[in-house]
């Protein structure tokens, strides 16, 4: 079993307004580090909110390539044998079949060579596309049901309310349905702790599914949407260049500005049932 | 010299509006990776958006405790060697004097370790406040001067207002004049850039500066305010919990919410000038 630590903190500050300085009683968002072992190696480091750690590390893995299948997580825990009670519940242990821990191995090398040799924008979509196929292309959703979308994830967003301090990525059904809502003080620790979750639960691929975000589309976003076979991507921000040409070469979908009156379609304008495009 | 490249590139997007899809040109914010090499060693690959290159690469420096005079970098320009078209104006290379040679050792042998023992939060407060002392304790600041940053940050914003797209770093005087203001798609590159400007002008430490952000302050943040000797840093939104802890313990002041009417004050109450705190 997964405790839940408490995502935000009591904090004593100043509160300055007309001129005035008065002390009282404040929330803020945690921020602790994370450290993801894949047997005796550290795969990464993250400094994310803690709670639902174990989604957040089987998302992460997932959108690394190291795992397709929950079967191939053979148990993750928090590590017991910590070196200072600071470490307590911030280090997860992974242990996968062995297939998995072949990729592990792949993926350092990998990660060994993409920083020593250089990386580009380009070679890095190309050897992401090569990874993970493209979604399902028959996915489509509504404008309409795209559009309330962020009002719904609004209305999950328990801490957001308390400190103003955490970005939020929620999976929905094409009908509008929400399946998950994940708030992180980092925006890809959000997704990956999604993810995570649909994907333990043996969901994935998630063919048929849209995930939003609550701020902004970076490349990182996308990818770990391909990674779970996400055909359709939403930001309530802007996305990024990169971010684009990836959804644009592995067909999917992504929306960026999505508000109360409309939304810019970047990419995937066929996944969008309804209106056909002017053009 | 170093060339700037375009931080935004024009798009042809739908526009979802009133139940109808209209094609148009709209901007986006470039993001390409950077490969941060000091000798022949890869330090960094950090995605960013294009432009003050070499400002991002030494600010990075600083903040890694890597150099800490400016004649401690040698040379500074783009690899011309790149092994694809892709590469070009991605890879930075810095020759640095013999004793930051040795600092490049260090900070690797620190990455190894922090990433092979665990990390935690306390832990890597303890050995980042060892590392760099707490700013001169005599800046203070007016909160009216505070309060005007935000306006003046957001009118230099260039980008952001083609795009909705960036984040922005600005280091201002402690009488609100603005030094430098950068903008980048990750908000730690945006910082580092800003400080990375300053450092080459010699002009560290900044024991008289704020540095403004124009979203959420995270440990990262207050970490590279402190390294470039920074007393005082303001947020336009919320901080986190390992942001205030930093600040507390390096004698900083860390303001956040910092918006029209007011500001909460999460640490230094001292560096304000004027009202004193009712508590």
């Amino acid at each position: 079993m997964e405790t839940t630590a408490a995502p935000v903190r009591s904090q004593r500050v100043f509160r300055f307004e007309n001129g005035a300085l008065t002390g009282r009683e404040d929330r803020v968002s945690v921020e602790e580090p994370l450290e993801i072992r894949v047997g005796a190696t550290t795969l990464a480091v993250t400094m994310r909110t803690p709670g639902h750690d174990f989604e957040l590390a089987a998302g992460w893995l997932v959108a690394e390539g190291i795992v397709h299948r929950p079967e191939e997580i053979v148990r993750i825990e928090h590590c017991r044998q910590v070196r200072s009670p600071e470490e307590e519940g911030n280090v997860v242990l992974v242990r996968t079949t062995e297939p998995a821990g072949a990729h592990v191995e792949r993926a350092r090398r990998m990660l060994v060579t993409s920083s020593s040799c250089g990386l580009c924008g380009k070679g890095s979509i190309e050897s992401i596309r090569g990874e993970f196929p493209s979604p399902d292309p028959r996915a489509r959703v509504e404008a309409g049901v795209l559009m309330r979308m962020p009002d719904t994830l609004r209305a999950h967003q328990a801490s957001f309310a308390e400190t103003g301090g955490l970005h939020a990525a929620g999976i929905f059904t094409l009908s509008g349905e929400l399946l998950v809502c994940r708030e992180d003080i980092g925006r890809h620790n959000a997704v990956d702790k999604a993810i995570g979750l649909l994907f333990r639960e043996g969901r994935l691929p998630l063919s048929e599914t849209v995930l939003l975000v609550s701020g902004r589309a970076s490349f990182e976003i996308v990818q770990k949407a391909l990674a779970a076979g996400i055909p359709i991507v939403a930001a309530v921000s802007a996305p990024s260049s990169l971010a684009v040409d990836l959804a644009r070469d592995s067909g999917m979908a992504l929306a960026g500005f999505l508000r109360e009156g409309g939304f810019n379609l970047y990419s995937g304008e066929q996944r969008l049932s309804g209106p056909s495009p002017a053009r």
